[in-house]
């Protein structure tokens, strides 16, 4: 597929990320209630009018994902014409005026660990054995997460105070980043009865770059025996606009070669992973880039292994790939790898050093998949860190 | 406080579990659309037209916590004047022929591990060492289940899925019960503020029962590093009448005295536990009993450390207390604990043995606050196991 051509002229540039090719799902607000819309070029087509009467209503896109796939296509369908080279002008709302919004209401939120690089080195750093975890070549190990964390890029988030070990509280020392893909469920599963990885592929929306924020030194404390909670549970940024499957066909891509094979619920026949390049800014320098690739189990698997055991999917669902980080430092996903735990800090243009995040840094996920003459942009997921809250009069 | 005596004759047996002083909140039908409703005796009081307007208009009781203690309270006093005894007699549904639902749209989902032999047992028998985690004693530990997978109880559950080691699926060979109790967030918070433990007792709106079932063989093997998952997805039961706060206040209890000293946040001034009697039921036959004054943590201090690092709590979660167990095998609240992992199969009066849940087995949770010639009662937590669905194709 090359570029196809809108008669929003900036949609046209080849570095864009918002083609007539992507069609990208947001919620933003100019002043007043918060709206739905598409992005395309610089620009956000309102799409109050379009689609079927009343889907928009709540301002977020929870109703339309629910009408399932057919309503899907059919929408792209019409978002297609009227955007397309040669359709009527309409007005439309400049991206650098308008405040952007979470594009859906979370209805619950897991993460996984499908970063097969990322599970090694984190080994390595915390428990001290180079091999994966046994369960891991055979299970898309997950966790829930907490989906009224979940926040859209632009938020800033207070650095955490908690627990760091044994009598030790105060705020986070070993604030981290996740460099992850998100999908977004768009269809439920009923209680009682697993999906294939093919349905399950069916029931995915679209994906999202997420940071799952980390507080290293609160999940080390707290992890062992029930996994991560408050370490985790303070924010997880999105990129506010909801790629959707659709854009991103042409751009499949299968999962590696098994190291051992894969149960038979797990098994897929559709390549379910996507070429997409990825990387990890602080401020504006580039600290690691990586691609979407990487992972060894995709979304499809990930949903299949959540329903097996019966649990039931929600329209709004979103998942977490688990950090994505290649082979080589350069392509590492989090500053815990990039430091090694802050054994060997990484140096900064300016001069400065890091090992974790230090209040006022600004941290930048940016992703797109590069079609021939044309990109299929996510938008920034972005967030600053700002100082630990004051300490409550009851916690000191 | 004594027997508070209503024109519901039924409601004036003292071992009734649903006097005037209890007044607990569910939501039930009898063939039409599911109807807010309060127990009295063994009737159900259907609250359309009273309360604020429109409040219950939803058919759960989600909107009427939003509106916070104060609402609860006048609500709470308008329900008295409505069913003392001399007030005029109403129409009132038998409960016999009523169908419960679920009286809240769980938010989400949090499970915690607060009971200490519970702990103990579970780490001498998962990992063969007698103490508690390291972290134990210091932070109430929890992590995020699924709330999807939260029903009412009377609700049949069929034997989950999954994997159970290395390369062997099939349906759970371990399949167990938890015996806990569950804290009804009734008020939320804001992100980036952490809560006191005197607010998080505030921000409670009531307990129900809890049966967080349980496959110990899924679990076994998916739970390291990330914490228990599919072991736990397939579903929660509840009992149908959230028991206010307000019904409870004369049975506080403080909890047990700290082996060490809890950092300041976690401190608790008001006694947060609660004298409820529990039991477990196989059957007609009594497994075990304890109290939930067995438990080291208090919902407030669970509540309070699961803001801390500033995760906002949402109207409608759900917090598990964890296992209630007591240091006598009669007061162990799993089979996993009772059978201690199948090495002691336990005998029922039929002869039979059991190490965990067989197909068609019905496991009850009961608790009551005992006063003074009455009963606060929750209504049982029952759940009949099923056979596994047939495994679907693509699972084979």
């Amino acid at each position: 597929m090359s570029l196809l051509k809108s008669w929003v002229t900036s949609a046209n540039d080849p570095e864009s990320g918002f083609p007539l090719n992507n069609l990208p799902y947001g919620v933003f607000s100019t002043g007043g209630a918060a709206r739905c819309g598409v992005a395309i070029g610089d620009m956000i087509l309102d799409v109050a009018g379009l689609g079927p009467a009343g889907i928009f209503d709540a301002g977020n896109w929870n109703a339309f994902m629910a009408l399932g796939p057919k309503a899907w296509a059919a929408f792209r369908a019409e978002l297609f014409d009227v955007l397309k080279e040669g359709a009527a002008v309409r007005p439309l709302v400049a991206q650098a005026e308008a405040t952007m919004h979470m594009p859906f209401a979370v209805a619950e939120y897991t993460d996984f660990y499908a970063g097969r690089q990322h599970a090694e080195n984190m080994g390595e750093i915390l428990r001290g054995t180079k091999g994966l975890p046994a369960n891991w070549l055979h299970i898309p190990i997950g966790y829930n997460g907490r989906a009224s964390s979940v926040v859209v890029s632009g938020t800033d988030i207070h650095r955490p105070l908690g627990q760091l070990g044994a009598g030790r509280f105060g705020p986070c020392e070993k604030l981290d980043i996740e460099l992850e893909m998100g999908a977004v469920v768009g269809a439920g599963s009923r209680i009682g009865q697993p999906v294939s990885v093919a349905e399950a592929d069916e029931m995915i929306f679209g994906f999202v770059l997420l940071n799952d924020w980390s507080a290293r030194d609160i999940q080390g404390w707290e992890y062992q025996p029930l996994g991560p909670f408050q370490g985790k549970a303070f924010a997880t940024s999105i990129s506010p606009w909801i790629v959707t499957k659709a854009a991103l066909e042409d751009f499949r891509k299968p999962t590696p070669p098994r190291d051992v094979p894969l149960l038979p619920y797990l098994s897929e026949e559709q390549s379910g992973l996507y070429d997409i390049e990825l990387s990890v800014h602080m401020g504006s320098e580039k600290l690691s880039c990586t691609n979407a690739t990487r992972l060894y189990y995709s979304a499809a698997q990930q949903l299949a292994h959540h329903s097996i055991g019966g649990c039931p999917m929600r329209v709004g669902d979103l998942l977490g790939s688990g950090t994505i980080s290649g082979p080589a430092p350069e392509e590492f996903g989090s500053l815990m790898e990039l430091s090694w735990n802050g054994e060997k800090p990484f140096s900064l243009a300016s001069g400065e050093t890091r090992s974790f995040i230090e209040d006022g840094d600004t941290l930048t996920l940016k992703g797109h998949a590069q079609g021939d003459g044309f990109r299929i942009g996510f938008g920034d997921c972005t967030g600053t860190i700002l100082p630990a809250i004051h300490t409550p009069d009851w916690a000191k």
